[in-house]
């Protein structure tokens, strides 16, 4: 049984991640979602808030559960008895920094694996960080993220003023 | 007939920036250079300044104009009924990066084209930043930015008490 | 009045070249596809078959000829009275041998200008040899050329016995 | 239970292969090497020269078979029944070929899903041609291969007098 | 004779600066190491603190002694007559940038050549910032850096509270 | 005392070949150049011909050599007894390429170091295959090799009767 973490800031969740998601859940026996409580980045969204999206987005995956998680990613993969680590890759630039995270936890933690998937084409543009962008000055985000994702980023934004 | 719009933040404009106005005038029948009014980035000439300075710099040529934008770069294109999003090549790096836009852009909307003019070798090393990290040091900039440019550079750093 | 010229062997023309033709044809007064006679490849149509086969494709736009040619590519811009040369980018790869070409035509022809356009991603993986080599093991090419391309295509290679 | 196709040329198979299928083999419930029989190139090795050098070294892997195929890749996996094709990855354009041929089997193929490991680090610049190219000068390669590949590389090239 | 001048923040030093410096070491007649102090970083160390590092660690290098330096690298090159800026080349990502840096200093500089080497495969991977990443966490970095670092990141951590 | 040797086809050779002699001749004390006899392409000139080029190309050079090598590159330098080997960087593509290179080499000749030198930008283009190609259409090659490669370049095709 191979077990494998899917680990992000995920802030918020777009149509990219839930790509990975669905096709990681099925190479897989177990998939755990690991939400990274990052203290130096401002989120829009809590690391809880960020959690019970991605419950909600995959309560009708069986093998999929979501966690927090704060410090290092091979200590977080230890302690839930992971072997793999997921990771999508979209673009050139993505290839060389996760190159060199897998590189890192490699010599690290020799017993755990980096395995890539490739993002759907169809998602191969998309950041959380574009779809906050174009939300902030009221574009369309309908085609990047979920509908209760998009009506949860609007109410942040209108909580804020605006951006 | 074609409008194109080259949007950047010209903070400040940079003779690889001439380079593709020059150029892009040439192919477009209207060419409207948008200078971005970004909010959360700290310029070293306020948005009207770099307006009045590409006014300066485009005014032989009877095609070109130059507005100042807030927001998406999509929604600026749109307003001033334009077809054509041009932008400047440098190198790879850059080359993710305005894919990722080109390819966001197209999502939100489909009636616009981007495309890319690649800058001429002798300005393909240059930007902004560089120019501002190498005039705060008292560095030659004549090379990369019109005489103009150079002044109004070392009267605001003059200003400043240096960098 | 801007002339461009879409140059490319079309060995065979694949949906990522008519998503170019289609886009480039919006932005550009007259394009003219100009095919590449290859005296060292071997091709799979001959160079009239590829003319016809595009003209075939192309025929609902007023604005666009098909025209073979041989040489240089700058010497088909200067016969044609063109000033821009129309590329396709897909990848990184690609952008680098673009890059030196167009870097290369503009020193022995500076009145020509390169500009590229982005493939759609729905294509960005398609090239004309890959469609070969899925038709040549009896492979679903329906979803990368048009259904006259691909009757073509199949019936070159019951004409070789195959691959 | 997952079953996984790794394929390749393997002429012959490297200390980079072995790493790959070592990982792979720990990830995957099975593990099929496909060996390429490709017509178009001259190998150094026959396929079942290459598929015996492979059952040789893989024999301490329960869960590991080696296959010859022919043919487009996603036909050798879904006739194996295998669910997932396992890529190694070593740079960048390496990545921007992988990828494509990725995506391109996706949309063939939509039922399987490509996944990346990237090469130990010790082994990122190794490649078969390599290995080829420095023994038919007399190099050592002893850390590139396993004795017994080594020992019928220089068997095959005093078979045909040096290189 | 010639001078080198080996430029960085070593924020703290790594094995990798430590490789790139012994290689450097033996190419060059004289290699200076220079110690970017740079005012808009805040870093972990001092840069007399890493003076100090550097200085111990290379006290068996007699052609090699640790400077620091303010402003334009090749202000610091050319005050200390070197005619050689060496770096180390890990990536893709990098080469970009260092290329973009080596043809700007090229421009403000002629007689200046920088030079690049690649890093031992080992420690392609490593750079200051995952260390002191890694560290914060508690993590092993032992593989990293020398025992003296170590002991030292550890000191300015516990000194911080943590990270 | 350092000798470098600086490899390639010279095919012929170009401005950008001539760019890095000059400046690698100015860095270490001895600079050799050696002419690949490479069997298995069919050279434009001989290897005495590309030869006998450089030497004239170089004569102004008092510490540059020029010889022809076959089989390893590290085999030639140890023979000369050259610490260095010295490589020229254009592009993306091409640091790949020399990366695995330099990598293959470090590990079967542990004694060698490979240095690069970033192309002049004004040549970065520039390769001797293109050179060939647009000679072979008539075009005007003279931006990119001297006058004596020019005119022997003209008499070779001549002799073939064309490309």
């Amino acid at each position: 049984m191979t077990r494998a973490v899917y680990p992000g800031s995920f802030d918020p969740v777009t149509n990219g991640h839930m790509d990975i998601i669905d096709r990681a859940s099925k190479i897989f026996d177990e998939l755990i979602i690991g939400v990274l409580l990052n203290q130096s980045k401002k989120p829009m969204f809590s690391v809880d808030e960020r959690v019970n999206l991605l419950e909600h987005l995959t309560e009708n995956y069986p093998n999929v559960t979501v966690k927090k998680f704060d410090g290092l990613l091979v200590d977080f993969a230890h302690k839930e008895d992971a072997r793999v680590i997921v990771r999508g890759l979209r673009a050139v630039t993505d290839f060389e920094y996760e190159l060199q995270m897998a590189q890192t936890n490699k010599v690290i933690a020799d017993d755990l694996e980096t395995v890539f998937l490739t993002t759907n084409l169809k998602y191969s543009y998309l950041s959380s960080s574009i779809v906050k962008e174009i939300a902030s000055y009221d574009g369309d985000i309908r085609q990047f993220v979920d509908p209760q994702t998009e009506a949860e980023i609007r109410s942040k934004l209108n909580d804020n003023g605006g951006k």
